[in-house]
């Protein structure tokens, strides 16, 4: 099969993860959580799942968007834009699901921060912020000089794939505390160990995001799904380049 | 400052991490769990972190094989069994890792493999044994066709890095759960909300394990540090070569 028409597989099937983990999200926080508000009370809280299950989801996405072969033709500026308006999306998003999660425990006096999975959540969206400063000023406003604007490329793509591995690990772990404080308390009739429904729904949301990021993960790592640079269209299609490239590259 | 000398303080630093993790790990099970033990009482349950952090940070360093400067004249059949022989013993430092927590519960009557947290840190441990397994027969037997061995070199290093980000979410989850159940029980006298001095001892391994899951990552991601192929060897130094390739293919 044609390399791109796998692409648009896989992407189709990412597409269709990030979906089913939106709507599982709000499926779970309707039927067993009692819907959302916003009012200080654990319906508040509801937010902060969806909130941060849909940061994560737009945010795959967004580094995406150079990957997608029918951008290619666009100006890079548009891509550019594209990206940016998706990240500060995704960001507002993130900021809407902490405020969620800072307001419930300030209404319940329950301290904001204490658990690893906060400080890893809260890490990765401080660093999230941090990236789309930085991107903005320097692939955008260009204030940067040329030659720290390509150090900080390699730099902004590192962690643009490793901030989204620090949102899964804090997905997973909040997932986990979430169903341990709820299923585990005087309230609940059948404790986390036993698996009731609730427990199934929101370990799979778990599973299903995990699916989603290593999908993400996957069409980052693929070589030829790269958005061709000038340097590799001179040369000729850029699948056959980096194809060609492995061949006389590998020693396995 | 010498590419290479950059890359050993990164290794230095890594190294220095890992042992942190371990040594932090260790501490944090004898001084405040009570230590380790085989009998199924939640001292054999200790076992169960200190093998999965040690397992972490031994598959860590067995990814980065290759990325010492100082192997790249050895043979690739001595790296290669250098690489399958610590991913081994990572791999039986996991089995036990999960013999410990399946005791520990089977002899208190909890059931296995319920939480979100077992489901990734389980599917992480199949998936580490089944990339052994694949890596083994393709790289050392060779017992596959040399295409294939080449198309399966690229999932594997993907699936490299991928469980390692499932062990780290695995990781963080587990420390999480780990300090719910015990801080928030009737025997504790202070609850994870406030922070006790255990707390800050577990969420702190959660951090150091998340810089080590950082630097592993960025030694990986970084091409210059790739050992050389008979291609980049070829046309001459390797850093230099991908250096020039990057600034050619850039348009940021």
């Amino acid at each position: 099969m044609k390399s791109s028409n796998v692409f648009y597989l896989v992407y189709g099937l990412t597409l269709l993860l990030g979906i089913i983990c939106i709507v599982i999200v709000i499926a779970w926080n309707t039927w067993y959580r009692g819907g959302f508000a916003w009012d200080g009370t654990a319906n508040m809280f509801n937010w902060h799942p969806l909130c941060m299950v849909s940061w994560f989801v737009l945010y795959g996405n967004a580094i995406l968007v150079y990957r997608l072969p029918f951008t290619w033709s666009s100006s890079k500026m548009i891509l550019k834009l594209v990206h940016a308006t998706l990240n500060l999306a995704a960001l507002t998003l993130a900021v809407f699901g902490l405020l969620a999660a800072f307001g419930f425990h300030n209404k319940m006096h329950i301290p904001n921060l204490y658990s690893i999975h906060s400080w890893v959540g809260f890490a990765a969206v401080i660093l999230f912020s941090l990236q789309w400063l930085l991107g903005f000023l320097s692939f955008l406003l260009s204030c940067v000089p040329h030659w720290l604007r390509a150090a900080y490329k390699d730099v902004h793509e590192f962690f643009g794939i490793c901030i989204l591995a620090m949102t899964i690990a804090a997905c997973l772990s909040g997932i986990n505390e979430k169903l341990i404080f709820v299923l585990n308390s005087a309230n609940s009739s059948i404790p986390y160990m036993k698996l009731p429904p609730e427990a199934y729904v929101a370990n799979v949301l778990g599973v299903i995001l995990l699916c989603f990021f290593l999908t993400v993960a996957w069409m980052l790592y693929k070589r030829e799904w790269k958005r061709p640079t000038p340097y590799t269209l001179a040369l000729g299609d850029s699948s056959e380049v980096y194809q060609e490239l492995m061949v006389l590259g590998s020693d396995h």
